[in-house]
C-alpha cells in the first residue's frame, strides 16, 4: 500500500507529536482533579492557566474571556443560547445559509420555539452581501451569527465590517472561527466580536476540546451549569486536552506565518497543476479571499464522491463537503446556496495541512488526473451513466 | 518523599494503563474524522460502536439509547433541558438538596425563568423520605431528578422505588449515576430510569467523556445541536476518549464484583482501624446503604480541611466534599442538608479505588492518627483556636 496522502485537514488534523507529548503526563500520573484544594490538583490548574494565556494571545483577548468547552459545536450553541437568554424581549437572529450544522440546527430549533431567523444568501462564489445584512436588521434583532471562514469553500467573510455593523446597532456578534483559526490573523477587539468559537482538532490538537471567547462585560448564561471555568462551564476540566490545546496554540503562534505561506504556495501549485492536466474544471468559492489551504474543485461530468472513493483505494483522503454533513449523502447546503450546477460540476474539497509536502501534491495530481480520466471514460462507456 | 497514597477516587481516578493503551492509536495515526465517508474515518466509527455496546451492556440498555457527551455535567443538563423542552406546559421539578452542582445550578437557572423546584430534604444520615417525594408530586410535575449515589456520603438512594413512583405518575425520571457506576449494579429497565448520566473519569477513563442514556421512545431535544450521535449531540466525536471509555467499561464488566468486594473490605477495615486508634469520631451517611468505597468521617474538634492539608505534606490525598465544590471554601451543601454539626464534627471524605492496597490503608491510618492527635494538641495549645 502506498503511504497515505491526507488532504482533508478542514475535516480534522493529525495531532502534533509535541501536543501529544505535552498531554501524556496528564493522562498518566498527573491525574489530580484541578478543583481539589490539595496541590496534586493545583499544579494541574497552573498548566490550565498557561493554556488559557496562549489561547488569549492568539485571539488578542484577555485570559478571563476564554472558556474551555468540549468542541466548537458546544461553543456555538452556548453563545447563541446565552444571547437569547439575556435578550428575552427580542426574537430575531441573522445568520447565513452557509454556516456549520451546529449553528443551522440551533437556528432550526429556535424557529420551532418562535424565533425569526434571517439566513443571508450568498452569490455563486459564496460571498455574502453586506447590504443584505444591513437591510435585515430590525429593532427585534438580538444576534448576528456569521462564520469567519467557510469550511467547504474556504471563503473568508468580511468579519471586521460585520462586527462594525453589529456594534453600530448594539447587536451581539457571534463568530464561528473554527476554520479560520491559525490560517488567518484573528483580533477579537479589532473585529468587534462578542463571542467566538474555535476547536482544537483543526489545529493539530485532539478531537473533543473547544474554546468559547466571551467578551468581558457581555451578559452570559452558561449552557452547561456548574462551578468550573469561573461558573461559565460546568464539568470536570478535560485537563489533558486543555493542556494539549495550549501547546497546539503555542506552536501556532510560532509557526503560523511560515506554515500559511507554505500552504498557499502548495494550494496554488495544486490548482495550477490540476488546470494544466485536467480539462473542464471549475473552482468554487471566492478566489480573491480564501483560506490559504483550501480548494473546492469540480471536474465536469464526474461526481466528487466517486473521485473520493477511488482515491481512497490509493490511500489518498480528500473531502466532498463538511465532514459533519458528509455521511448524509445530501448535496452540500453550501454549494446549494451558491446555486452550483452540481449535476455537471460536483466538487471535491482539498484542504492542506502543515504535514503536506510538495511531493504529496505531485503524487496527488498524477493520481487525480488518472482517476478523473478513468471515471470520464467509464461514463463514456455508459457503465456509470445515471 | 513517600510514595503517594491517593484516597480521593470519588473526585477523579487514575486512567487505567489499558485504557490509555486503547486510546493512543487514535491520538496518533488513526486520526480520521468518523463522519467521513472514506474508510480512514469509518474504521474509527466501528470502534465507537464497540464502545457503545459495552456501555449499553453495563446499564442493561440498548446501543441506540447511548449518547456520548463530554462529561456527566453535560449529560445532566441535557436530560433536564430536554425534559422541559418536551413538556412545555408543566413547570414543576422534584430533586434533592444533595445533588451535584450541575443539577443544583441548572435548577437555580430554571427557578429564575419561572419553574418551581422542590428540593427534597434528607435526614441526619442523608437519607431521603419517599413519602415526601410522593407528597411533592402534582399534576404540574414533569421531572424527578435524583442521583443514584451521593458523592460525599456514598449513600445509595432507593432508585428502583423512585423509578416506580415516577412511572406511576407518568413523570420523567433522570438519574445522575456518576458515583454509582461500577460500584453497584445498574439496570435502567428494572429501575425505570428514563435518562441517566455517567462519567468516564470516575471509572479510570480520562476526564472529558460522559454518557447520557436516553430511554428509547422518550421525546428528546439535544442540548448541543448537530448531526453526530444520530442527531442527539453535535460536535466531532472525541474518538480517543470514547474508545478509552469503552475499554474502561469492558474492564469494569470483568472485574467490578471482585474490585467492589476488595473496596468494601478495605473501607470497613479502614473505619475499624480508625475507630480503634482515634477517639471521638463520627461517620456521616447511611451506614446500611453506602457505596463500598466511601467513608465520610469526622474527628471531634478538628477541621477536615486542616487534616487534608497536613496529609498532603505526607503525599496522602483525601477529599473534604465534592471536588466540584471544594474550592469554594463553603460548607458542603450535602452536610448542611444533613443538619451536621460542622463546628464540632467537620469531616474528611476517603474514597478508595482499585489501585489502593491494604498497605495504603495501614500507612494512612497511622499518619491520620498522628495528624489528628497533633492538631488536637495544637488546639489545646490555643495555637489554632478560632
Amino acid at each position: 500500500m502506498n503511504s497515505k496522502i491526507y488532504l482533508d485537514n478542514n475535516a480534522t488534523t493529525k495531532c502534533d507529536d509535541e501536543v501529544l507529548k505535552a498531554m501524556l503526563p496528564y493522562l498518566k500520573e498527573e491525574y489530580g482533579n484541578p478543583n481539589s484544594i490539595y496541590s496534586f490538583g493545583k499544579e494541574v490548574k497552573d498548566k490550565i492557566t498557561l493554556a488559557r494565556k496562549n489561547v488569549a494571545k492568539l485571539l488578542n483577548a484577555n485570559e478571563s474571556e476564554i472558556v474551555f468547552t468540549s468542541c466548537a459545536s458546544e461553543s456555538n450553541v452556548t453563545a447563541i443560547m446565552s444571547a437569547i437568554r439575556n435578550n428575552p424581549l427580542k426574537k430575531h437572529i441573522i445568520t447565513t445559509k452557509v454556516e456549520h450544522a451546529s449553528i443551522i440546527e440551533t437556528m432550526k430549533y429556535l424557529e420551532s420555539i418562535g424565533y425569526r431567523i434571517t439566513y443571508l444568501s450568498v452569490d455563486t462564489q459564496g460571498k455574502i452581501d453586506l447590504e443584505e445584512l444591513r437591510d435585515s436588521i430590525t429593532d427585534d434583532t438580538l444576534l448576528i451569527a456569521i462564520m469567519m471562514a467557510n469550511n467547504e469553500l474556504g471563503n473568508i467573510f468580511p468579519i471586521k465590517e460585520i462586527g462594525k455593523i453589529a456594534k453600530e446597532h448594539s447587536i451581539l456578534f457571534h463568530c464561528d472561527s473554527v476554520q479560520a483559526i491559525g490560517k488567518i490573523k484573528i483580533d477579537v477587539k479589532e473585529m468587534n466580536i462578542d463571542t467566538l468559537s474555535m476547536s482544537g482538532h483543526k489545529i493539530h490538537a485532539p478531537k473533543g476540546i473547544g474554546v468559547l471567547y466571551v467578551k468581558s462585560g457581555i451578559p452570559f448564561t452558561p449552557l452547561i451549569f456548574g462551578h468550573q471555568e469561573e461558573n461559565k462551564r460546568g464539568g470536570t476540566e478535560n485537563v489533558p486536552y486543555i493542556i494539549g490545546l495550549g501547546k497546539a496554540v503555542e506552536i501556532l503562534l510560532k509557526e503560523q506565518d511560515e506554515v500559511n505561506n507554505k500552504l498557499e504556495y502548495l494550494r496554488n501549485k495544486l490548482e495550477k497543476d490540476i488546470a494544466n492536466n485536467i480539462l473542464d474544471i471549475h473552482i468554487y468559492g471566492d478566489l480573491e479571499n480564501r483560506l490559504p489551504n483550501t480548494t473546492n474543485i469540480a471536474f465536469k461530468g464526474v461526481k466528487g464522491e466517486e473521485i473520493l472513493l477511488v482515491l481512497e483505494s490509493y490511500n489518498i483522503y480528500i473531502g466532498t463537503g463538511s465532514a459533519c454533513n458528509s455521511k448524509l449523502a445530501e448535496p452540500s447546503h453550501v454549494l446549494v446556496a451558491c446555486n452550483a450546477n452540481l449535476d455537471e460540476y460536483s466538487p471535491i474539497r482539498i484542504s492542506l495541512g502543515k504535514y503536506n509536502t510538495e511531493e504529496d501534491i505531485d503524487n496527488f495530481v498524477k493520481k487525480l488526473s488518472n482517476v478523473v480520466n478513468m471515471l470520464r471514460n467509464l461514463k463514456g462507456n455508459k457503465k456509470y451513466e445515471e
